[in-house]
Parts: structure tokens; sequence; C-alpha cells
């Protein structure tokens, strides 16, 4: 069939990339390292075996372009890959745009998102050496029920700590968690010492990732079988990420068109990373592709963060990493796109952005979901409030081409659905859900905390 | 691939079915006529055309083996469908079977569950007759969360009565039906005089769908505008819903393979009729292929109900149907697969069923939920409360044919996700689902009231 009758543009199993994309391949300009949070000095891979699986500490620093995925993995991956990527039919209609709009739908993975691309290999890696237990944090819930299903997977213990507020709004994540084995805590949480610290002294807090990173990691180092996984901002996360981008490529080939702008929300940033960084190449070789990632206005890190080193987490448990950041200490307000809130970007999405190779926008949370409810009407998925963020972007991008008069090939990163989130999306359509406008002033105080190095 | 690697068996769009197909044109024994409820006779198209429109109605006695989908429809199906048929690789493994298992999922429907293949004609066809406006019930919410998107994309307003317990078992029903534009309502509602009625002389009811139709029947009769919607038992529905079974056959020849037993769970009948109808004319060619319908144990229409006519609601609107029932007034205990709590079972499944052509069991819903969890933490998908019913049967075939020595091809239909029915789980976890042992001596007072003919 033509591109234009297609709804659905589906890759064969077979054409399942076996291997990931490692963007440090290519990068005009190399990362800077991260540092060891005591010394100062450049990591070793000895600084990141207490928590961290050996193959992964490998890849977060490889400069290999091709890491093959193990074939473990990619069985897994078979259960939900390759995801499908979507024209978007009946919303060019509703925006009247001349443009195309396709969707990759992350939502069709068994946890709901984007998110069990990572977490299949990193606890494949951690249990091929022996580890029993993983701890992580989770945002709005998404990466800790995608570490669930993978912990079960591998037959691992999973150890969750959830950001409060999102705890509270969404309480069916923990049931989900549950479900598939995994065992999930609010934080702050009395079980660590960064837990108890902050609620002795911000009992209202309604958390920060940055706070449960810290419960996670104290957790991880203080037992020998047990390491610790983050869900976005590491290379390696990114890394397992650029599945989507690589099939996003072979999926717009299939149907002979090719994107003028690709589109992905930003919390972390891997979600970004993972539909972007396979178009860098082709940019490098000339192409004018955009790559557009879009943050959140109440924790805007690119729009308004500098460029930086900084902890990864609230205490400083972490390796500083050279990244965007509003300051590690920076408490966004209690959107509803969880997984969003979070201070820093990852060093590689910040990177590229500071090389002018990517661009950032920011969007309110209100905006988000008018887009988010005009494309459930239209195309009848319930997007995550996270993905919504780059619905609103390429909504925007149409209505601007629109104006412009001319037709642009559209793709964004849909990675999640929304089904644990109608609470968020009751409290928008009862008028309940706040742009809080992002303060300066705090912003000013949180950077004041940034490490000297 | 070899049927043997293959996780996901995948249509190509292009092999979307263009037709229904209708058993009616090949039963060994015809339906026997809906009766007036007033006057006892055989139902005319009059009788129904205030509250159907004419088209379903033709449908609904029609004895056309295939019917096209219209071309509007087929353009929304294109959403979703062809839904993937999986194989349960993982599950197969878990039960060390020598069974080959797959499941058609049609939880990748936006609105989670086959219940879109039918509200998007349903809808369509009352919208070209001028109809402004549809009246439902609901049991669990599947069927009325897809009427509202279906009307959403026909723009006709919904108005859906479901079921006080599941009303709230499933608080988020509520918000997506909202979110698609339809308005839900907690019956017995003080709407009608139906729910009236009921409120006053069980105001501690759960409610049963039963009640819930008469409320929306009585609604739709009461204004000309309006017209009423039903989501499973009726010819119609069961004939939109073979799209599930055509599409599940192609997928089989693609890996060349062929189904020993095909498993649906059972309410109304629509979700194992869709999977189930298009295997008869095999069966009638001499395959011998077994089609087994799964009830709940707390609602076993065919394993204990009787072979009458019945009217479909509570108060006696609806047209008496010839079918396996419990009696209209049978108030089934409140479990947690709201969309099985019904009285009757499609007329169309009911005769045969009654004809040897199809086989039932019932199982326990505690059992349905083991199943449910086995499922899910090897397959990844949170199953729907009702699919878990098939899951189970599923199960069991596979474990007998491993006892048995024998290897068999097992399909069933995993007809929605469960992402709204966490709550029924986080009960079922913590040890809090109950099975409440069917009462024979209910159904001996309930059958008494079955009308006379």
């Amino acid at each position: 069939m033509s591109r234009e009758e297609l709804t659905k543009i589906i890759l064969p199993e077979d054409k399942l990339p076996k291997f990931w994309y490692n963007v440090q391949a290519d990068m005009p300009n190399p990362l800077a390292p991260g540092l060891n949070p005591q010394t100062k000095q450049p990591l070793t891979p000895a600084d990141l075996e207490p928590i961290f699986a050996r193959e992964l500490i490998l890849q977060e620093v490889s400069t290999e372009r091709y890491i093959e995925i193990p074939s473990e993995v990619r069985e897994l991956y078979k259960q939900y890959r390759p995801a499908p990527l979507f024209r978007a039919h009946r919303l060019e209609k509703a925006l009247d745009t001349p443009c195309r709009i396709y969707y990759k739908y992350e939502g069709v993975s068994p946890v709901g998102s984007h998110k069990l691309n990572s977490a299949l290999p990193q606890v494949f890696y951690n249990k091929i050496q022996g580890i029993k237990r993983i701890t992580t944090e989770t945002g709005a819930g998404q990466w800790g029920t995608a570490l669930s299903l993978a912990c079960k997977h591998f037959d691992v213990e999973a150890m969750i700590y959830m950001v409060r507020v999102s705890y509270n709004q969404k309480p069916y994540r923990r049931s989900i968690m549950e479900l598939y084995g995994g065992k999930c805590v609010s934080s702050p949480s009395p079980l660590t010492k960064a837990g108890r610290d902050v609620l002795e002294n911000y009992p209202d807090t309604p958390g920060t990732l940055a706070i449960a990173i810290s419960e996670a990691v104290e957790d991880a180092i203080s037992r020998d079988d047990t390491n610790y996984s983050l869900g976005s901002v590491l290379n390696h996360v990114c890394l397992h990420q650029t599945i989507i981008g690589q099939e996003v490529k072979l999926q717009m080939e299939m149907v002979d068109d090719y994107p003028d702008i690709v589109i992905g929300c930003c919390g972390g940033g891997s979600n970004f990373a993972g539909i972007a960084l396979p178009f860098i190449p082709d940019k490098l070789a000339g192409s004018k592709v955009r790559l557009l990632g879009v943050e959140p206005a109440a924790c805007p890190t690119m729009t308004k963060g500098v460029f930086a080193y900084d902890y990864g987490d609230v205490v400083g448990y972490t390796p500083m990493l050279k990244m965007y950041t509003l300051g590690h200490d920076f408490t966004p307000s209690g959107i509803h796109a969880g997984g969003l809130r979070y201070h820093g970007e990852s060093p590689l999405v910040s990177q590229l952005y500071h090389d002018k190779l990517f661009e950032a926008t920011a969007v309110k949370q209100n905006a988000a979901f008018a887009a988010a409810m005009l494309f459930a009407q239209n195309e009848g998925i319930v997007p995550a409030p996270e993905s919504a963020h780059a619905i609103c972007a390429a909504v925007d991008e149409a209505l601007k081409a629109k104006e412009e008069g001319v037709t642009k090939t559209i793709v964004f990163n849909l990675s999640g659905h929304g089904h644990l989130d109608l609470y968020s999306y009751d409290r928008y359509l009862s008028g309940e859900t706040e742009d809080i406008e992002f303060s300066c002033e705090d912003l000013e105080i949180s950077l004041k905390t940034l490490p000297q190095v």
C-alpha cells in the first residue's frame, strides 16, 4: 500500500534490530568524563562496580558504533517489538494540517511504556554476574513497573523507591509493580538515611527523583547481593533506547518517507534520545532533520538550566556528570508528568544540545493535557502525561507548518499510555491542574548548590 | 520464520477482512425467533425500530453468509486491527507443556478490549440514519468505554448506565468514558423509573446488567433522537466480533498451524462468539476443533442454566429471546469480572451449545486470578478479569494434554487488558477475593420468574 493509505507501519519480527546504536562513536565533541563525587577525579570502573553491572559500565564509556543485543534480551523484546509506527490520519484531519504526522507507539510494551527497552538488558547483565536484588527509583511509575517485570523474567528481586507525589497520585502503580513481584515504597522513606533526613527536614516534600535516587543508591551500596539501576540519564540507558529510533528509520523507509522533525519528551532524556540519536549520523552527513526535545515548563532543564557538573541525586552519592541541570536541590512543582520531574538531563542529550544538534522547547502541563485530549479523542489512545508533552509540540509544529503553507513530515515518540494516569486526567477535566509559574528565584538558590570542580 | 520461532503473528493491514461472517447462514438448526414482550408473537422490524438502527435490525435476522464491513468502519478498525496473535512461549515453558499456546490480543484496541469491534459499526449505522444520542449499559466498563470512543468518532452523544458494583470497583472507568466525551452514571440510578424502582425495593443491590439494560432501554424509548445499543448477546454484536476469529484463522495459516481447541470467556457471549464462530463451518465440514466457552462459576449460564425464552433485562422491556438463562431476576455475586455477570447467553451461542457444536465450562474467580497472575508474570500483559477466565481454561487444557502426553494447539481470546482493574488484582493479592458458592436455591427462585410463552 502507498504511504497515504497505511495507518500502521509494522516492521516484521525478523527485522528487529540486532544492535543498539552508540552515538558516542559519532559525536563531534566527546562527553566530559563523569567525576568521582569524593575525589572529583574522572571516574574509574572501580568507582561504579559497587552498584552497576560490569557490562553496563563498559557500555557507559564505549565508543563502538554498534553494540550487540544479547539474544536473551532480544527474545523478550519480541513480546512487544518491533513497536508499530502509526500514521495519525484522524489527528491530521482534526488539525486540518497538510503535514504527515506519525507516532511511534511504545505503549504496546506489556508495561505500557518504552522503559522496558532498558530494564530488560539492565537486569540481564546484572543477573549473569550473580546479582540477586536490584534497587531503583521511579517517578510516574513507568520505570518501576518495567524494572519489576524485567526482574520477574530473570528471577531477580526488585526494590523500588517511588516519588511521593506520584505514589499518591497513581495508587495502582504500586499494585502493578507488586503483581509483577516487585516491592514499592513511597520516597522519601524511613528505610534509608537519605530518606530519614529529608523526612525530618522537609516532612511535607512531594519528593523528587533526586531524593529517590539517593535512597536507591544507599540501599544498593549497603548490600553485596544488590545493585542499583537507573531508568534514564546514563549513556547505557540512552543506548538501549536507540532501538526505538532505529525501528522508526526502517519504518519510514517502508513508506518511502523521511522526517523533517523528530520529537520526544524530555525528563532524564532517554525517551527523546531513543527516538532521536539514530538520526544524528544523518544530520552529521548533512540531513536537515530537526531533533526536538520537549520538557515541562515546570522543570525546564535545557531551556532554563546551566551546562555544568552536578550530582544525579540530592545527597551526592552519585558521580558528578556534566549536563544541563537546574541544580540537584531543585524541587519542581508536583505536575502530573512525574517522569519529567528531574533536575538534570542526560549528558549525551546535553552535549548534543550544547552542540546544536538537538533543539529543546518547554510546554505547560495544561497545554500538554489539552493536546493529549485532542489526540485521545481522534486517535483513541490515551497518552501518558509525559508523552503528552511530545504530542503538544507535534501539534504546534503541524499548526505552524499549516500557517506557513508548507507540508512537513513530523514523527514523535508516544512513549507510553496513560491507563494508570486517569486520576490526572480527572483532575484536568475538573479544571484542577495548575500551571505554576516557574520560579527563577528558586532556580538561582538551587544553582548555588552546584558542586565546585 | 518457522512457527517455532515467531512470537507475534502479524497480519498485514491489507489482509484485514472486508466482511463479517454470519453463522446464521450455516446453522444446522436455525434460531428460535425473538418474541415481542407484550404480544408474545415473533418480533417484527417495527418492534425494534424505536431503539435500534435499521441496518442492525436487518443484520439481526440476516442469513447472508458474509456481510460487508462499511469502509468508514474499516478505516477505524485499522487504528488497531488486524490485532496480533501471540505465541505464548514463556507461558508454555512455565507450564512445561508440549502444547503450542496462542492468544489473540484484543487489548491493543485503544479502549483496551474487543468491544470496539461492535461499537464502531453500531454507532456508524445509527449515525447515518440521523440518531444524535445512544444509551447503553456497561458491566466492567469495557463496553461503555468502547461506545464512548465510537460515539466521539461519529459525533454522537453517549449515555452509559454502569452496574453499581463495577462503578465502585473501577473508579477510573468513568474517567476514561468522560475523557472520550461520554456520560456515565451508576446503575440503578434515579434517572429512570426502572432504576428508581430497584433503588426503592433493593437499596443495597450491587446492580446487574439486567437492571442497567432496563434503564438504558427506558431512556432510549423516551427520546426520539436516541437509540439504544447493546454490547453483547444479540446476533449483530456476535456478527461484528467475527472479525476476531477470521483474523485468527488467517494468522494460524501464516504459521502453518490449526487449533485443536479455541477458547473464549462467556458473559453475554460476543467475545467467545467472535473467536469461535468462524470455526463453525470447519466443524460442520468434519474438523475436530473444540470450541470452548468459559463462564464464571458465580454466573454459570450454560453449565447450570436452562434453554428457554427469557427477557434480556430485569423489567421486561426487551424482547424475549430463547437462550441459556439463569432467569432475568438472578443477581450473581459481585465478582470482579463484571463483564461476565449476565443472566443470559447469546441466542447464537446458546443454540450452537445446545446443538453440541460449542462446549462450556465454569471457573471460580480465584482460579481465574491465579491463572492471570501466572500469565502476567510470564507474558507481561495484565489481563482483564474476564479474559482471565479464558486463560484459566487454556492452562487447564495445556496441563491435561501434558498429563496425557499429547501435543495440542490451543488458541484463546485475550479479549482485553486489566490496566483499569488493578483494584481487583489488589484485592486478590491481599486474599480478599471470595469464591462465593453458587446457590441452586437462588437459581430455583429466579427460574420461577421466567416468562410463560
